[in-house]
């Protein structure tokens, strides 16, 4: 094999499959990425059997061939050359990468031995702006569960219904949903994609406008084609939880508030909730909607907190204790300047929305109150 | 106590002494800060028994005190906190510190239980540039040895001879040098100034021009005026290594070279360094020095790289082996766009200097080279 490429071309297309290595494999040949040198490509592949990803990219072949070398080396070589072109030569089982002042050998791995991706066939497919998707996975994946014991939930269920696409996570505590309308008609899916998939395409998805990505999935595969990249992810197999269940319908109390000033508040007031001597016995935030609007309030070993929210109320005044984390990490995920968020008990499922747009819904759990 | 001040400026004061609070000490008023308010002036006060910090503000006065709160946890608040003047009222053991719309309250401590900074009465002082004095530290600081089995070098010696200040740092492998010439006539001396004292006050030292330290010795300590604050630090007893002895005087090979190509350079081939699979056997970078200027390369289990640089060389051919890390920090730590480097043998100490410049020397041991 004996090629000449765009450095920066091939430093983005490492950038992207290294999301699909594994340096923590009984299997070396996963610690490397497959080079293949065909028909004026060169296409990169890499694959840890959870998560498989290929790119392709042009290059001048004056001899085709293919390779498995060591990506994190690799990447962290040409990371330090500057030079504009980059050759790169595979004879006698060494890699050789030659810039303007130096030459770099490296061992490979056979390349033959390299496990294959699986074929895909799709059976449905939605494309939608890479940006948007994005912000649907931001909006949610901080609900995705890490318990172990309850698989299901180590994923977003991603579907399709009506030509809405959307995106629910849940935790036990809270949920998190965001959807999206699609302007084409689509056939409608449901999959489960694991939350570290999920996590990996927030670092490939584009913010640009005009760039796409297409979701395709079939019994035990989602695929996402971004731009010259294909991921493709295993499923979590199972039912997921009839969310719609507990999404609360009806309010008692409701509360229109700037997103921004709650969730000062809440950082500035939670410093104290932590701050208990005992590790496990974290005080919760007291939430007390009334003719003043939202009072926030912490009591710890070490001292106190109080702070007032102008707000609008509408309804009964209520008194609710929250873990800050869970209505902390909503806020942030939040980028409209305003929010509702309705009550009907202090022991009952809370809602919080954006009051303009209607594509985002968290349902969080309160805490009990220490009397 | 009750006072009012600017936000800014308590945050930049809590920022200054924080530098010598202590988060691992059995004495918990240690994790305090002692705040005094007398004369339209707050003093924040701080003191981890081997460096202590001083750092004064204005703020107005309704009632004068004195009390000790738990550093971080301030911190934390007011660095949450966006409004231009907060109140701090102290009352029955309660530190309550009032926002625009929240209160904070903070157990206290004793204030008279706070260990008080020593009485300093300076011997000898010197007045410069704190950007100076900064990148004095920054060329040197790297060489300040680490074991704990020489204590003496694990400090830098400052000191003043002949109207110029000088900093010398050593580990048994190398010694950096950096000195700067007063323009006005000062007192001798010495003193070893722990390392960790150099490292807090890179934190503090200004990078604005016209910005002055004073640096002040006696016996056992040495105190630096940085603006509205004090530290003040212990010294290292004992003899610091007669340098001069070991830094070379002549050379059998010369060679100049541009600063950022060499480092770059090294940076790509020392990745090879690192790359053996018996963690404590890494590879020597060899520096081959004739014809064609600088050869650099390395060989490890896992590939080879091989680096040309071009450079103006003097006198004799050199092969000569170099533990990269040691070469790389002092490449890192000069500014000046072209070095010169000299060698006698290729077992004999390094000198590494700007070509224009002579206020910076380092000298470095090479490795012997495995045949």
């Amino acid at each position: 094999m004996n090629i000449k490429c765009n450095l920066k071309e091939l430093i983005n297309g490492l950038n992207v499959v290294s999301v699909a290595t594994n340096t923590r494999t009984t299997m070396p040949i996963l610690e490397g990425v497959l080079i293949e040198a065909y028909q004026d490509k060169l296409k990169l592949t890499t694959n840890n059997l959870e998560l498989g990803c290929e790119h392709v990219l042009d290059c001048n072949i004056i001899k085709e061939g293919k390779t498995v070398v060591d990506i994190r080396m690799l990447n962290e070589i040409i990371r330090k050359i500057e030079d504009e072109i980059v050759e790169i030569i595979v004879e006698d089982n060494l890699f050789t990468l030659k810039s303007v002042n130096g030459i770099f050998k490296l061992t490979t791995m056979d390349a033959n031995e390299y496990p294959k991706l699986p074929i895909f066939n799709v059976e449905s497919t939605i494309e939608l702006e890479q940006r948007v998707f994005k912000d649907m996975i931001k909006r949610t994946i901080f609900c995705v569960s890490n318990d172990e014991n309850r698989p299901i939930y180590n994923g977003a269920l991603v579907k399709v219904d009506d030509n809405i696409l959307t995106i629910v996570a849940v935790d036990g505590f809270r949920l998190a949903l965001r959807k999206n309308l699609s302007e084409k008609n689509i056939n409608n899916f449901k999959a489960i994609i694991p939350g570290k998939v999920l996590n990996e395409l927030l670092k490939i998805l584009s913010d640009n406008e005009d760039s796409y990505v297409k979701i395709g999935v079939n019994k035990n595969q989602a695929l996402f084609q971004i731009g010259q990249s294909v991921i493709i992810s295993r499923i979590i197999e199972g039912e997921f939880l009839n969310y719609n269940s507990i999404i609360p319908e009806n309010y008692e109390t409701k509360v229109k508030v700037k997103t921004k000033n709650l969730l000062d508040s809440f950082e500035r007031v939670a410093l104290f909730a932590k701050e208990n001597k005992e590790k496990d016995k974290k005080s919760p935030v007291k939430m007390q909607v009334g003719i003043d609007g939202i009072v926030l309030s912490c009591v710890s070993d070490t001292g106190d907190a109080k702070e007032v929210i102008t707000s609008i109320v509408e309804g009964k005044d209520i008194e609710i204790g929250f873990n800050p984390r869970y209505v902390i990490e909503a806020l942030k995920a939040i980028d409209d300047t305003e929010i509702s968020i309705e009550f009907t008990t202090n022991i009952s499922p809370v809602l919080i929305k954006p009051t303009i747009n209607n594509d985002y819904i968290y349902v969080v759990l309160p805490i009990k109150l220490r009397q």
